[in-house]
Parts: C-alpha cells; structure tokens; sequence
C-alpha cells in the first residue's frame, strides 16, 4: 500500500462548504502521481518520454462523509493488475480515520504513435505489483 | 431531455494535450447546474435559502475518445427518480457529434440542520420528470 | 470591445460563500479564448500548429466586490498593442451591472523552436486592433 | 520567511505543456494557508469561527520561466502589514533552485457581520511578524 497525506485546500471546497465532488478525483489523482514518482515512472516521464500513455477509461467514486476546509486527508492507494488494464484505488480518511470517500481509475496502455491500445508495460506491471 | 454547449477550456487541458479526466465531471456538473436553474432551481437558491441540499453519493465516468482543445462538446442530460435518490446521466459529444464520454451522478437529499437523508423533495421529483 | 457572458459555476466558488480569487483569472481567460477564436487564431490552432506561442508574463487583479454563487458574469476585453508585448483587459459585472473585478494579463510572443521572444506576429496585432 | 514545497500536479499544467498561469495562484495560496495554519489561524478557522475575513483585493504575478510537469517547486512566503492592509508576497523557485515566479496577494479585514472593512486584527498582525 501506499499513502499520502494533504490538507483539504480552500479551492478545493464550494459555497456548500464541503470539497466539491469532482475534486476528490483530484486529490486521489495526486497520490497516483506521488506512487507512480516512487517506482521510478514520473508522469512527466510517461507523458515526456516514454512510447505509451496510460490513459483513464473509468472513474468512479463513493461518497461516504463530507470533507471540509481544516481536514487532513489520507489516501491510500492500491494496484490491480487486469489482462489489458490496471485499477487503482483509493480510500481517503480524514483526521479521525473515518473514510469519507472511495474512489477508483481503470487504465489502460496506449501507443503514443499509433493511439491504440496495447498491452501494459512490463515496468508498469513490476511497479503496482508493490501496491497490489 | 436538457442540452448544454461549452468549448473545452484551456484549464480543462493538462500536459498529456487532453482534457483531464476529472475535469469531465467538471464539465457535466455545468449542465447540471444549468438545468437546475431552468426548472426554478438553482443551486443557489439550495445551498442559501431551501431546507435541503442534494449532494453527491456516487460518482462515474467511461471516457471513451479524448477530448481536447478546440472541441465544442454537447453535453446531454437525463434524469431517472430512484425511491431515495435521483441519478443524473451526461453524454458527452465532440463537435463531429461522436461520444466521447458517459458520466453518471447520484444524488440524495439531505436535511440541511439535522443533516440526515430525507425524502426526495416533490418539487425536485417534478422537474427531474422533464428529462426522464 | 468583445463581450462574454457565465454563469459563475458553483467549482468556482469556495467555502467562503464567494469566487475564489484565483478562479476570476480563468472566467477572464475563458473571454481571452472566446476572442481569439472570434478572429481566427483559436487557442487549439496557436498550441497546435503554429510557430509562436503568446506567454503570460504578468497577471494582475483587483477586486471590487465579492462574486456569488447565482450571478452571471459579464466579462468585457480590451486589448492593448505595445512594442514587444500585449495587454489584456478584462472587466467583470455582476447581474446588476456593478463592476466586481479587473484584471489584466501581459502576453509576449515566443518562438515555439527556440524558445526566444519575438516580435508580435502580424495577424495578432490586427486582431487586437479590433478591441483596442 | 516560512516555506513550502510542492510537486507541479498534472492537473495545474494545459496543453501547451506547462502551468497554466492562473494556477500559480493556487500554489501560492497552498503555502498561505499552510503558513496561517503554522501561526494558529487556519483559514478553516478563520472562515468557520472568528468574525472576521481576510478577503483578497489585489493579486499579481510576474512569470519568469515556464514552470513543467516533474518540478518540484519551492514557495516562500514574506509578509508585510500595512495600514488597512497587508500583503503577503510569494517566491517561486524550481528544483534546481531558479526562481519561476513572482507573486503577490494584498488582504484586507472585513467584519463578517457588517461587510466593512475594519482595523487588522492584532493576532493577524503578530502573526504576519514572524515572515516580515
């Protein structure tokens, strides 16, 4: 497993006073990001670098709690590995280890060149294998 | 149905040259909150002045063809009434009228003092039938 | 002068009930596409096809009087030529027609190669001519 | 001087390959509330408890270097009081220590109640001290 911690930042919330829904995606998407910089696979080095992307063909998220400004949310990530696609996901916990939301993305793994899909990198397999 | 029409957004882009994923959600939640200004309620009017508010429980997309710059995406909404809670459907067209994505919200209501789930307000259940 | 007009979208807003301060440059910005695009150099084509792109170097805000959730924003642009850069001008009004913000943003044109400034292209500085 | 430091999220880049320029208001605004935590006033605080805000009136950015994916920036954060007023001025720097931008927010008091701008608050002032 692998975990990160934030604090809910003010633009992350609405005039409703809880984070907007949409924005949980972000804060899951920052702890992919930090995962996939530990096993050496950078986004910038993907997107930059590498022959492939590893597009999102599914997002989904439950909403437990409402998340409010002065919370600090821990994410906990973890990684399946699918015949032609990975799963991720993710439970946030806020300051009292309650979860207050789920959430996952499906990827899979596209050629840069020719926009197809392929099957996913070898490294990438080797890399969620250590959240699986 | 309701229909809404918006150019992707520079912001709504990121470094892989495509609309971000949770940005979708963005995207949908436009529409509906245009439609919820067109039947008399708009979120405005929930958040400040009703009793109740309409959060999110569930939330989820299948991107099905990249989105980016310079596309005008119509963005197609539908309303389903549950017992306890309403689901809102968007489909996603580019400008050559292809789908690039599906997205579902879940929402229930929710007493804005006691903080607990509620009854679906009639005058909501009422406009979500114009879009059934 | 060029004209815009949005509803203020409840992402927009934070938990403070208002816009948040850094969200007024992208309802500007959303009026800067919408210009450019009005005169043929769409955001997508400069990105993507050709040879310049126009940097923000300076961005500035003053803000007059809160935005909330449930007005709809004007949004009017002025542009201004100078020797090696543009200006920008934004003026925000509320339903009421109250100036709640200005705000003006600073572009130079740099060589997409080198990464050099140049001078401004041509077929720039004749659209802003259009709202000068 | 009080210091943050932050990966550059996929999400503040566009699709010119680069941070998009309203969001180095957002980086900014993370290492303030990250320093108003530090001095006891927690924007949630102050937004949910005291009987004051500390609304924004003017905000500008010199951008220096484009900014990418894979950085790690550095902001620090200085404070200066003022009369009415108080700015708060924000570097920052890249990995390889290169300043990228420059920024500034200008923040006055306003009683809750009223909407009226009123004297800084001593506890503001003290903390703001400690970053001149």
């Amino acid at each position: 497993m692998f975990e990160t911690q934030v604090d809910v930042r003010l633009y992350d919330t609405d005039a409703a006073g809880i984070v907007f829904f949409a924005n949980y995606f972000r804060i899951a998407h920052d702890a992919y990001q930090a995962f996939m910089k530990s096993i050496g696979h950078g986004l910038d080095r993907i997107i930059g670098q590498s022959h492939y992307l590893l597009p999102i063909v599914h997002a989904e998220a439950d909403y437990k709690k409402p998340l409010v400004l002065g919370s600090t949310v821990t994410v906990s990530v973890k990684g399946q590995v699918k015949d032609t696609s990975f799963v991720v996901s993710y439970t946030l916990k806020d300051g009292d280890g309650i979860t207050v939301a789920q959430l996952q993305t499906v990827h899979v793994a596209m050629d840069k060149k020719t926009g197809k899909k392929i099957a996913l990198p070898e490294e990438i397999k080797k890399g969620l294998s250590t959240i699986s």
